[in-house]
């Protein structure tokens, strides 16, 4: 058993998105960083059991289900045979693996230091670490690091009620373990991870109905867009059932899961999915020995730079709560590092778009209608349909819609809200007129591809400028 | 036979992407607006025959050849039956219809009173209309014009040497009455055009071989983005034949078409589609009664506000020849209507983005590298593959790439060329950034949605920073 003391400008504990850009914007900057990671695989949730697994399940559903050429032909291109979630995710592990080669790669090329190992503080400044990797088992050693950051994610909360472990009940991350496609599934809770594995269990051609306690779908989202979603989701097939509880979930010895419900309903499903939220990941880091307080579930407060109640001491990504996603994550890396290591010179965005892979897709960045109506903004909303794009008709989207909303008295862009096909990826054209000050004329002096999506902005300008008095107009 | 006159701000000869957006711009200030059309069907070449049929032929071939699947997951999900044309288009019917309908709702809302006949000059403010609309057949009409929009469009060349009419010699207004899809296919010129029937007709299953005079295809782009696409073309199976002109183009009475060609060789294939190039609309209208000159191929020359040789009668959209492209012809036609029509207000962008609807798509907006060479103007270029970006694994693409070219004293971004899935969307990121004068600095500050092909520019910015001196690095 060795005792080695190394030090570092800074140590990262957990290889997510969040650890992972910390350590590449520091360590670019020529700072010496190390990076622990319990799991011997780099990536975290992002990659190993989030964002990328889910992402590539949904892109496989909608091709292998015939949903895409159903809408788009009326045929069904499925493949008509019994299909299994692994199945699916045969594509996702060649994903995998690539991601594991690049960031392996492009962190070697940084001199960033890997340790797989558990660690827990000594102090604010040192973690001792008990090595995991191949001939070092068991081995510890201890680091110094004169800023630390805190990047271990979250993990699915457990409620007692649900017997995990028994029959078919899943969490986000065992769900991707179902041996094959369940005909009836129940998802506890409305939130960003329910509502995107409903969808794409659905596409697969189970039975959804998704329980939650509350009777809004994303909260946070502006009201019509999360009404949007309802709609369509409603129109796939999925059963929403609002200010529902789940009091009671049996294990049936048939087969299937038994729930009893509070309004008194009793459903029998063939799998469970529970998504009542995520718990920090931080119980086992001995953080009392660095005097760092937690919140709720494990959450780790955090000021605007990202630094828990020990000045050194920085936690970013999913560890510190909403809105807990792969780009957010990396965005508060970057500005952990940029902070810790006193760089300069750039500015930050305080723009954080939300990507949600529903089927459809939705996605927004800036103020909700909502938000300005709370904080007397007055403002002007241009829509424009994606069914009349000519884009939106070649693909077949019958729901899609655009929504930006402009301040009323500047038009300057204040909102983008979208939902349908790449909703996540035309949102990011509103960003940059946002980042960059625009105002409505951008939108009508641009010359944009024909057929694209992007028109849709040009088409949801024209409609906001038609609500404006004409002594305003200047477009 | 009545002959009223009747006197109109604005008379536009022509109703496809140019004449339409001249229109409602001209429509939606209060200007009175006759549109005259010879086809009974609003929406010209970008609906009817050009960009809209063709990209929806695309768009279904994608999807019924399996060509999607097989990149992704080596599963061919097509339908492995005999296939025509016509049941591909069988959507774009459908989606051609609910433009027309839109078309016509806009253009009435507002208006603009449309005449369904040909059209000849009497002089420059007045047109001869002979009616073609029901009920109306051989009417004769004058319409008097403050001022007169050409925009007939254009019609595919008929080099002499090809027996139009005999056996299976298509041009790319015909070649989507193919009934069934050929084993074999030439496909003469490898114009925007050639190159994007050429992957439509390879994704169907067709052998395709390109044959142009030249050695580039597409030369108008970057010369990494058209090598990108030889790459991928070739890839595909396409075989190219370059400095090669047909010589000799004779129907099979067994069927097939023989080529004979420059270099000796003799080609038999099942079916030739000439795109040898495009010609302008404007030999029926007259224009001599009105003194308007035209050029080659009947091309008008205009100046800047795209007026023609007489300073009433305007001319946009195809009949004014490159680019020839429905988004650059609204542009063009929404520019006439500000200029003829004396609007102010509104600044008009110069920059106009290319979106080529191969296989993978292709889009550029800005400088090439040659051209600033040429310029003698110092930049740097930064480089990022949809195979290291997390979208473009999921979706499986192997090829694509997005090149940021960025001048190299301020990081100014200059131009942005893709190559790859949803190039003619995501190239528009690019166009907002630089509509907005913004420079490298905007990716690097932008938090983006993961996983997004959105996120190849934050990759290509990183790259390109990596290649200035460090005295310069800001970012």
């Amino acid at each position: 058993m060795t005792n080695d003391l190394k030090t570092y400008d800074l140590v990262i504990i957990g290889g997510g998105p969040a650890g992972i850009t910390a350590a590449t914007t520091a360590a670019s900057f020529g700072k010496s960083v190390a990076l622990v990671d319990s799991h011997r695989e780099i990536g975290g949730a992002g990659i190993n059991t989030g964002t990328v697994p889910s992402k590539t399940l949904r892109e496989t559903a909608l091709a292998f289900s015939g949903l895409r050429s159903r809408n788009l032909y009326g045929v069904d291109l499925s493949l008509r045979r019994e299909v299994t979630v692994a199945d699916f995710l045969g594509h996702e592990e060649k994903v995998k693996d690539a991601f594991h080669s690049t960031l392996a790669q492009r962190l070697g090329g940084l001199k960033v230091e890997i340790y797989w190992g558990d660690c827990t503080f000594q102090d604010a400044h040192t973690l001792n670490v008990r090595l995991s990797s191949e001939g070092q088992e068991g081995q510890q050693i201890q680091l110094r690091g004169d800023k630390v950051l805190i990047s271990t994610g979250s993990s699915p909360v457990h409620p007692e009620l649900f017997p995990f472990g028994q029959g078919e009940i899943y969490d986000s991350d065992t769900i991707l373990k179902l041996d094959r496609i369940p005909k009836t599934m129940a998802v506890i809770g409305a939130g960003v991870i329910g509502a995107e594995y409903g969808c794409i269990f659905r596409a697969l051609g189970a039975e959804v109905c998704i329980i939650d306690g509350r009777d809004v779908l994303l909260p946070f989202l502006d009201k019509e867009l999360s009404q949007g979603l309802v709609s369509a989701f409603e129109r796939s097939g999925i059963v929403f059932r609002w200010k529902e509880k789940v009091q009671k979930c049996v294990p049936q010895e048939s087969g299937g899961v038994r729930l009893e419900l509070s309004s008194g309903a009793v459903l029998t499903v063939d799998a469970v999915l529970v998504a009542a939220g995520r718990q920090s990941n931080t119980g086992n880091l001995g953080l009392d020995k660095a005097g760092i307080k937690t919140g709720e579930r494990g959450v780790l407060p955090v000021n605007e730079h990202f630094q828990t109640n020990i000045e050194n001491v920085y936690a970013a990504g999913d560890v510190v709560g909403f809105p807990a996603l792969a780009s957010t994550s990396m965005e508060q890396g970057r500005r952990v590092a940029r902070h810790a290591m006193g760089l300069t010179g750039s500015s930050i965005s305080p723009l954080l778009p939300n990507g949600i892979y529903t089927i459809p897709e939705a996605s927004m960045v800036g103020d909700t209608e909502e938000a300005l109506q709370k904080n007397n903004v007055a403002y002007i909303v241009g829509r424009a349909k994606y069914k009349d794009n000519a884009r939106g008709r070649i693909i077949g989207d019958q729901d899609g819609f655009l929504k930006l909303i402009f301040r009323q008295d500047d038009l300057k862009l204040l909102g983008v809200h979208v939902m349908g096909e790449l909703a996540t990826e035309i949102v990011h054209i509103g960003l940059m007129a946002m980042m960059c000050n625009a105002s409505a004329n951008l939108f009508v002096d641009a010359c944009l591809n024909t057929p694209t999506l992007s028109l849709l902005y040009k088409n949801a300008t024209l409609d906001a400028l038609q609500k404006i008095p004409p002594s305003q107009k200047n477009a």
